[in-house]
């Protein structure tokens, strides 16, 4: 398969470079320096385990990439989606499908844009990845990644599974994807922006009191606006299973939490304001989440302002 | 007048060393060095213009002050009160007027347990004072202090405000001093509040426009709070003034923001938290202060968590 990843970052190089062993993959970034590292020396990675492994994809930048691709994986920072397509609608043919599996939800309707709904793959993936330097990325954890979409043709989305499983990624189709990507919200939406506010571990969230008490309420909001979506989640199992995964990850630091003590731009949009805006559509209140997504749009401003 | 001052804080120092200079003042505190300081050397003031001024107002610990007081003036942390008029019960005889100058509101329901209403006198002041070290405090600037009861006789009010005025303290007796108090919370509930979550200066509420947004939010919160007691404010005009303040003192940094920098409890419940009880008790919504409160006390967490 002619595989294009819109962004080389932790999770692109990730997926790029498992992707590379079976397919034809080619990352695009806009840093050419990493371009540049990439082709020279392919990318690093550090199992989990400690294995190192290293993986030749090709890198272009923007526009500079390989022509119509049979997948267009998307991989940047939820705000820059938009300008990532514009920018390589050379890789978008009549053939193409584009796979999101960026963090939190409603990346599908500005791959609408650019692409026809039946063969936009919207998806959620429990791998993690963080960079180590420049072309090396340590893969913190695996686990299933789920794609899915209900205007697709159950063949397509069989030939982008086939594809991943081959390079040795867990991946499953979900008939229930949005399910699956509002499972992975709960705990974005709820843990992992308190942490970007509080500038700790997730651990954290269960050692103070009213830091879980506002971890509970975003949760409870959360569920309601999923639920109003008709997804019918049952909020105490969606509040033990947030329990759980900080009891497990409590040493665990955040990307959003990083994003905030670097001064970066967060996904928050894509997160907090995902929420809200399905609370919006299906009118359940999310007065936390609202604080939330204006608190970090604050404080992605503290550096410049 | 014989006044006890329950608090050697910067704000019990700076009013202990003006009122000592025509009464009888001693200033209780549980920290024993700063009582032996104040005994020993008295108390300096360097006002704003940078004259600095020496006062020599008793200090004793708590239940070693001089017995009964004809004025007990509170100036504890607010979390502090109930405890700090339980240890000093020995200053309060039946013609003891107990009065709170401390930051938020609510706080005579406290002083109700131990006083009755018409020798309990609330007010709220313009000055503010910081210390700079062990006995010693920078007035950073002067204004009026209003005081008011409606329980009260004007006799009772009339001889504490010439107290203080014979002391150089410009004072007035405010029929509306719940709206004085007010005004002052709508600063401390919106701006100072937010600078103690976002760690920095006020003027950033100004810089930053998701900043503003929110202190815009909890001032209307805080009106339509204050409104549902009658109070009658326009929420333009507070909009406004505190605008104003912020672009006067926009490099100022305020107590709750050192609180939270330095890892002490702040004062929040009285602030934040008197909005939210002012809120339920007039069925006005305030889910802005309620996550104030929360974010606040579970950033009072993190050096200890």
């Amino acid at each position: 398969m002619k595989i294009a990843i819109l962004g080389s970052g932790a999770m692109g190089m990730l997926f790029g470079g498992y992707l590379s062993r079976q397919n034809e993959v080619v990352l695009i970034d806009t840093d050419r320096t990493k371009v540049d590292k990439i082709n020279r020396d392919g990318i690093r990675i550090r199992e989990p385990e400690g294995a190192v492994t290293t993986a030749c994809p090709k890198a272009a930048m923007p526009g500079g990439g390989p022509g119509e691709a049979d997948l267009v994986l998307v991989f940047v920072k939820a705000m820059d989606t938009r300008n990532a397509l514009a920018c390589n609608r050379n890789l978008i043919g009549p053939r193409t499908f584009v796979l999101t599996l960026q963090n939190g939800s409603g990346h599908d309707e500005v791959l609408k844009e650019f692409v026809p709904a039946e063969r936009i793959v919207i998806g959620t993936t429990r791998h993690n990845s963080s960079i180590i330097e420049a072309g090396f990325v340590r893969h913190g954890g695996g686990g299933t990644t789920f794609i899915g979409s209900k205007d697709c043709s159950p063949a397509a989305l069989e030939r982008i599974r086939d594809a991943f499983a081959r390079s040795g990624l867990e991946i499953r189709i979900a008939e229930d994807i949005r399910r699956k990507i509002w499972e992975k919200l709960f705990v974005n939406a709820s843990a992992s922006a308190l942490t970007a506010i509080f500038q700790t571990n997730l651990g954290f969230l269960l050692r103070s009191r009213p830091a879980w008490d506002l971890t509970e309420q975003l949760i409870r909001e959360a569920v309601a606006a999923a639920n109003g979506e008709g997804l019918g989640f049952e909020e105490e199992i969606v509040i033990g299973d947030v329990r759980s995964l900080l009891e497990n990850a409590g040493s665990g630091y955040t990307s959003i939490y990083a994003d905030i003590r670097d001064g970066r731009k967060t996904e928050v949009d894509a997160i907090s304001g995902a929420v809200v805006a399905a609370g919006k559509r299906n009118k359940v209140p999310t007065p936390g989440h609202e604080f939330v997504v204006a608190f970090i749009h604050a404080m992605e401003d503290k550096r410049s302002c």
